[in-house]
């Protein structure tokens, strides 16, 4: 049986097990102090052009999100975002918990324009009522997109112009950070999104690491106080240096890209493949997710031999699913798929 | 330097980290539905002796607590805990933040007793004006406490009585669980647990773990919506399977116990010997949390060979210091300590 | 200068105002344990049929909505409402500064249907990932809507049915409830009503009361903890009796019914005067608020001699535009209205 | 049977309901926006002497509380407040549900003092695991406070010293302001408090209005986003103008000292009344209400021919209770109670 379910499937970057063999009884300091947090957010900065950011870390993405949010948002703002978003659909109610709602903005293959943001707000402040409603304080997206999809630096840089008329901080959810800028014809680098955005977080869970998140404030004001809501919020890790260890190897000899690669390798063989193979492609995504509509007969035999992930129902007849490809995913198996076909 | 901090500064039990290695390119399903969960899952109710028991797996304390209390309360309940209570002093708010406040009872070594939970209930419902107050609506104890002290079995039943009979579930905090266990003459085992509470957590990213709590609920009622509230408090680990294996491994050969012996035996080690040399012990601890009064000239010396936890000045001339013992400590270690003194 | 902006801009029915003088020096007892709620709540009950219900009085409406949300939801549940819904729309987010979701079904001017919600719970049931998503645990609707139409007793019975199929609640905003109860034709009497909700809130502030809901609870046992969450929720007014002098005369010879018939009678002389007059109606409502698509000439010309208010622009050159009445407006008022026309 | 038991059991000042009845059928804008309200607020600001103030109403104490330590707090910061503070005690929780916790330094019959929070900063930031821990963000003091107690000038400068030392705003609960004002000695008038503090309220509902608070940011950069933050609250009224007439006259003619008088007036009476028959006062209260130190016998005796407030029991034989005085208090009801003893 084949697994393309998701890229949290398997464990991590090998050198980072043997890192934390080589260390299991080092005595470090609990909450981040430690000489290895310090070391990652060193070359974090680095790889992002950034030298003023503040980088934190976190354990998860939908604590991050929420974390983040709840961080920036006053208290009766919301947050922009597609309809699609995972902070809209699959995330339990987290922002609002925190006391905030969700604005949502149609999507196109996951992605939303800057000229959508701009007719948001325009609208927005046309209603004489304005301020009896919930005002857009920020603006979520995520790159790549819940689809696979990835904006170009021109649209980022769009999306923040507007951002910035309306000072409203943008966030980019990068829990998939690494398949977006190991994507072939990207002109997106970490330094590109640093400079077209205001917080993002570079994912470590789906890209190589165990778990972990790590956020970049490229504005540091907005930083303020994270480390104490972080704390509030559940997303502080005692042994915070399990993170810093991870982030560490990640960011030394270009890990993050090159392990990203071959789950961008491997997804485009997944869709050429089966493009060849008759089988329709849902969308086009340049990254790890792989999205084919399917007839309800052609699932259920799918599932013989693989599972994958189910994304929606556009009819009775058919589904849509995701093949998802990880660092860790390899190119045997991914020929047994083909095989399949 | 030595170093005797906190009992989360080392990594964890040596067959995790084997294990991780063994099955790193294993691919398991997401979010806690692996085999490893359910295995764990299996061993903690078998320990426990509580076949109905609900278990569910969370990253650390401060989020263990607060999402644990803001599914059991309802929105105008308060959570009643010792003044010196960690949910109360050190968790920057994070029960608060989830809508409630923590009421508390003067607490006596970190201890609070059921005849004080049973006046504080006298009180308030003496008070005609009651509804307009925050109801008490769950009780929170740590076993063992903030300052190393345990409950006793015929205590633990006390307060659970207490609690039953004004429909308050007992909550008990076992961050350093396997301490308590391990300490020596007491008379609270696992099942005496399980028996004599509504919910309570056995503390991993303490015990030998690198990170990862698991709840027991051994009220199952109690854990209605648990997984979904979970995910909106960002306790669900995508990884959930990381945790899974490491309580897996705890919960295998009584390694829990056998490695918080450890603890144990280090920290008497410390104790008798400081006592043997004029060291004030600052209250009885039979933990591995040990507390001691010094003066500032004798704690400005301690600092030159060891870092150790400060607790508070009882006068400008004193510090209460602690020295923290763990699962990994080495009797080396120890034996350099006293030879200081 | 004529004013049909709201139905909230006169004071209140005459007899209120002079019984608040003969009891001026009158001393009650605060927060609601007065006679005069009592009397009210006994008249409400009567009215509804409902001995058993339960009776609870706040300010106004916003607060009413997002106190029975908080005060009947889990944490992590959600509240299925309209996208047109008052909650989704124009309460600032207090919905989800209470810490839940607003999940909307596209209203149908302003109502959902029992279909619809039975799709959305199938949907919902139907993803195998629901437990990673926010849960429907209630349904609110507004009668009338906020586009002035009504449900009709089989409407609100096939709603409620869904809901108790799907163990939610069924909320029922009523700020503007007398007018519902006092439209031509409609089949829902005040026991109709109740018969057909859960919770459901008749009132005052928009008819003939200074300010002031009453939330009944038809299911008393949802009523638990309710006084102490309004306090909590800054709903709980010192002067109680206020409130309850006042719904005491509203419901009192059926005053409530009878001043609200005003409101239709005014409203209904409007909307066939204007039809008559070649204004195109926006919509089919049978209560006090009447929509008008109106060209940009024809809106700026209106300004000239009457306020009212506006809804949206369906297009550049046109716009939706509200005439509203109530219980207070004159019939020289409406007839010196269309003589504009 | 008499009654002393609190300053909200009757109406209003008998212009307010003569206004209401003048006007009871003009048409007036929501939410605040007419002419009442803007003739209020310009009052407000002169009697502070505060022309760059900002003034918000709202309908009740609890709810103004809470939404203004909302509105102050980033989400991990507290308020400082005395233990006896009314959000500490009396408000279920209100100030949590918020998301924040109360810190609470030991009170001296009501009052906190400007050392006292310098103590509480320096401890806090003594700790080197402060940012572990909940921030003070601002303080909460009540004058009069909970024990009819006041601050004087001096006092009030030197906590607002401290407060601007460590940035946090100092926020004064008048919900019985007049009553301190009317004081007789006291050095605090309006303008003296609005220099000493950086947002404060004027309590309409125990201060001769049916409701009512006014709230006046002395900064007026803290109000921003207020607005919306009160609606989200539920403490927007529909009806704005209803608090606008009756803060419009009250700040007429200086109508609200005058009718404040008449409490202490009454207040003084039974304080010098009781002290010459040998009745215990328990504290020094220069305000209307008055507590007194009785014996079980004596209370129940009292209970007899007046009903009063209960404050606590110091021992099982004794009783603390409060005789409250308003401004509708008349003489000869005082005459009537000191002619029981």
């Amino acid at each position: 049986m084949l697994h393309f379910d998701s890229d949290y499937m398997e464990g991590c970057h090998p050198l980072i097990l043997e890192k934390l063999s080589q260390i299991n009884y080092e005595k470090n300091e609990g909450y981040g102090s430690d000489k290895y947090c310090e070391s990652a957010i060193k070359k974090i900065k680095e790889a992002c052009k950034k030298p003023e950011a503040k980088v934190q870390f976190l354990v998860g993405g939908t604590q991050t999100n929420s974390t983040v949010i709840r961080a920036l948002l006053r208290p009766s703002f919301g947050v922009i975002a597609a309809d699609t978003g995972h902070i809209n659909t699959h995330e339990a109610g987290a922002v609002e918990a925190g006391g905030h709602k969700v604005l949502t903005i149609k999507g196109t293959d996951g992605k939303i324009s800057a000229s959508q943001i701009e007719n948001y707000m325009t609208a927005f402040y046309a209603d004489s009522n304005w301020e009896h409603e919930v005002r857009p304080g920020m603006v979520y997206i995520s790159h790549p997109t819940e689809y696979g999809t990835i904006y170009s630096a021109k649209e980022l840089k769009e999306i923040h112009e507007v951002c910035k008329k309306y000072k409203m901080p943008l966030f980019v959810d990068g829990a998939r950070l690494g398949y977006g800028l190991a994507a072939h014809d990207t002109d997106v680098t970490l330094p590109v999104l640093a400079d077209s955005c205001d917080v993002f977080y570079i994912g470590g869970t789906k890209v190589g690491a165990l778990l972990g998140e790590a956020v970049i404030f490229t504005d540091p004001c907005l930083e303020q106080d994270f480390f104490t809501i972080k704390k509030m919020a559940g997303g502080l890790l005692a042994k915070g240096w399990l993170i810093g260890v991870q982030f560490d190897i990640l960011f030394t000899d270009d890990n993050y890209i090159k392990i990203s690669k071959n789950a961008i390798d491997t997804a485009m063989v997944i869709r050429d493949g089966l493009a060849k193979k008759g089988i329709k492609t849902y969308l086009d995504s340049p990254t790890n997710q792989q999205f084919f509509l399917v007839s309800n007969e052609e699932e259920e035999r799918i599932h013989e031999f693989t599972s994958c992930g189910f994304m929606e129902k556009p009819d009775p007849d058919h589904s849509v699913i995701r093949f998802c490809t990880s660092w860790a995913t390899s190119m045997d198996d991914v020929n047994e798929l083909l095989s399949h076909f």
